[in-house]
């Protein structure tokens, strides 16, 4: 089973507006809400696959239920920890061809909450093959709380695919406990080591692939949107081709791209397997309207058009 | 008791930002969600005045349920229709001095919910002595259902306040039954008797209240901003005058007015004392920053500064 962790869930609100009028009263009727959150978009990709999944996290309040009742309209399996304080909306505006956002901190949580949630944690460890961690942590958690998560994981032996960012990346990797893949964007690659990538050369890719903050990390995946992507695993280095695609809505893409990445560990496939799977599934994300959302019909005919070549 | 009916209620959001950035991501700390709804602000201002109150209406889903929370909090008896659907949430940005509104339309609902909710009404109607009536209606309800709410309360002898705009009170106002009470502000007035009106003049407004539509309208009572108000209770023609206040908020003065208007028809006052009352009650929730909110510290105060002038 994979267990996918969103410490900071929100219910997505999402309005379509002809216009947006500012300083005045915008009605609407075009409206959607959803589970959200991209740990939630990792389990969807994962439950996609057939994969037995669980999702947790911390959820509270009525927003916090009605993410669980989003969830069982999905058929997805969640244990969540669950507080007294709402877990938060996040809200986007689509208008004239914009997405305007506004992202709620979410609860402040406390060091009550930090120690519930690690034993939730670990009580579901034991039927665990596989872990996700995507996105921030809910106010009041300490920035190395992820390094918590992945030695309770390490003590399983169960390896962790981490997907965050800014200084909770930053601490995991100067930790003890690293995690067992990483899946950097060009921008967060350059904000860990610390100097310029040419991501269109190889070699400035494989330079900086071998910085020390990234040793001991055996998976790196660093996705380059349209072009693809660049892999380390373990000392050998993949550049990965995709085809030309009809992108509808990317957001989430990189979410279900992860959720490839953990099917293929959970299902111990070669790592060039591994990568077009991944790819596939980004892409099929890409090409649909809805956020996390892919059509498993089309993964065949998109999977063979994805190019793994090894780097000597 | 007084009865207070708000068929379409909101969790209000309110958001906070120094800057709203379009086609962006704007991050927000500064969050605030409360129970809305033009009725159920005419409840607080009814509880705050100590008079026994039950608020109905319809609510749905989790976001039904954080307005129950919300109601009990503020320790308000509510007694709800409840269905499956999400009632709706209502934005509002405060940015840059602007306040940018987005207000959702509200769940569809069906005629079994109509046939449901006045079973449900006709329940609650035993210990009630004045009903309210405020704002809109959900999708999928007739325009004429609250001449049915009247006509149900007429069974009773129970008087009904009606704060409501557009067809719905138009078609009130040609039905049979009549609401004992209309809060119409100038636009409102405009609408219902098709002619200019002269705010400032006494005798236009007169003749606007002569207006066949209104007849059989025992109180009218044209709400005109910082320049008080205008009544006409039975055949009887009232100028009211407000001093000069610190307006912080205004959102919400009206439903409280009418909070004002009903505790005092409960109570028998008065014709003077009940307009004093309304204005007062409305204008200390115009100067807190809370919607819905008075001081009732302030109460005396600002009572004696109201000044009722028959016009013979």
């Amino acid at each position: 089973m994979i267990l996918t962790i969103t410490m900071n869930p929100s219910v997505d609100i999402s309005y379509s507006l002809d216009k947006l009028v500012i300083n005045d009263v915008n009605r609407v009727s075009n409206t959607r809400k959803t589970a959200g959150g991209k740990g939630l978009n990792v389990t969807r990709g994962i439950n996609f696959s057939n994969i037995p999944v669980l999702a947790t996290g911390i959820i509270g309040g009525t927003t916090g239920k009605f993410i669980q009742e989003q969830l069982d309209e999905d058929n997805i399996a969640y244990n969540f920890y669950v507080t007294q304080k709402e877990s938060r909306n996040c809200i986007a505006i689509l208008h004239q061809g914009n997405q305007t956002e506004i992202l709620e901190a979410g609860p402040r949580l406390d060091n009550d909450d930090v120690e519930q949630f690690l034993q939730h944690y670990k009580k579901l460890l034991n039927h665990v093959k596989i872990i996700t961690i995507s996105g921030s942590l809910p106010l009041g958690f300490p920035v190395n709380f992820y390094v918590n998560l992945i030695e309770l994981a390490s003590e399983y032996q169960i390896p962790v695919l981490l997907d965050s960012s800014g200084q909770m990346l930053l601490t995991t990797l100067k930790s003890q406990y690293k995690p067992y893949l990483i899946k950097p964007n060009q921008e967060e690659l350059k904000q860990i080591i610390q100097m310029d990538i040419d991501v269109n050369d190889s070699h400035s890719l494989i330079k900086a692939l071998k910085h020390d903050s990234l040793d001991d990390i055996p998976l790196i995946v660093i996705s380059l949107g349209k072009n693809g992507a660049f892999a380390r695993c373990f000392n050998h280095y993949y550049q990965v081709s995709i085809p030309k695609i009809n992108v509808v809505n990317p957001v989430g893409s990189g979410d279900i791209t992860l959720a490839g990445l953990a099917v293929s560990l959970h299902e111990n496939e070669s790592i060039e397997v591994m990568l077009k799977r991944a790819m596939t599934m980004g892409m099929l994300n890409a090409m649909e309207a809805q956020t996390g959302f892919v059509n498993m019909n089309n993964y065949h005919e998109y999977y063979q058009q994805v190019e793994i070549k090894e780097i000597i």
